[in-house]
């Protein structure tokens, strides 16, 4: 037997769901957390090349989906740490964007990282730090992570989608 | 055919996920996130007291589960106005709490209500402006709303849990 869902409203709600068509399990498609940093260290920026698809080859920043049993902050750090090997401290929330066309929120972190000590994990090709003057704009995994490593050089925060992104097809 | 999950670990996956007994379907269970918001009106913060379970007859801020194609503030919003009725401005994040036990990251924002008009929707018994020097301390719903509430009175944020909360079963 094979997963099979049909799109219906289930008693007392008021949106539809995906309903299992063998035992009527309902499958909540709720918005998921991404958690994820922009890491300093001196005038440098940590960023990680993607071994892995969507955007394999490009740069991106370390981030990844939230687990349960951790805070959003513990999660940045964990994902820093699988990705890039870094031992990161969090500094605050940057921002928090919305990508609704795949229902993700992201909270993305200011972070500094203790020495420069970092390695691929298993999705990243490589790792490196770019000086701030020379990031790898042409060649960034996302949009969002254009949006963050360009607000992370103004002060304060947490800041949201940029003007009129949130019609772009993201 | 009933639902029936049992708890095992995907190929490629690091952790154990719920795994559907007839098909496989993988029920991941990612942490929700539920916004909402300190709703002011002149020197008057609205509160809703709930209509079911759980803590039922007690006191909470207008906030539920956030859905898809919204983002937090227009969720926020559209919470404030299926709970009170309410036409809320979203000024501002005013937290970010982190529930671990329950796998939920609340999204708390600060909010203005243009004129005094709101009514109890479905899932409220009441709704009502109280002066911020009489808020129901001894009625309150969830921890989560008296930390929302006493670190509202502060200007900055966006806060987080308070400390020692942490381990507090909440």
């Amino acid at each position: 037997m094979k997963p099979s869902f049909r799109e219906a409203t289930p008693d007392g709600d008021t949106l539809p769901r995906q309903l299992c068509d063998h035992c009527g399990y309902v499958a909540y498609d709720n918005p998921k957390i991404v958690v994820g940093a922009v890491v300093r260290f001196e005038r440098q920026i940590l960023l990680c090349r993607r071994a892995i698809e969507p955007s394999r080859g490009k740069w991106t920043l370390p981030a990844g989906y939230m687990e349960h049993g951790e805070s959003p902050q513990e999660g940045a750090a964990r994902e820093a740490f699988e990705e890039a090997t870094a031992d990161i401290s969090i500094e605050g929330l940057l921002a928090v964007y919305t990508i609704k066309r795949i229902g993700q929120v992201q909270l993305i972190y200011r972070a500094r990282l203790g020495s420069a000590s970092f390695a691929p994990g298993p999705e990243s090709e490589a790792v490196r730090l770019f000086p701030e003057d020379a990031l790898p704009w042409d060649d960034l995994a996302f949009p969002s992570v254009h949006w963050a490593l360009t607000q992370e050089r103004a002060a304060g925060g947490p800041f949201v989608n940029p003007e009129g992104s949130e019609t772009a097809r993201l």
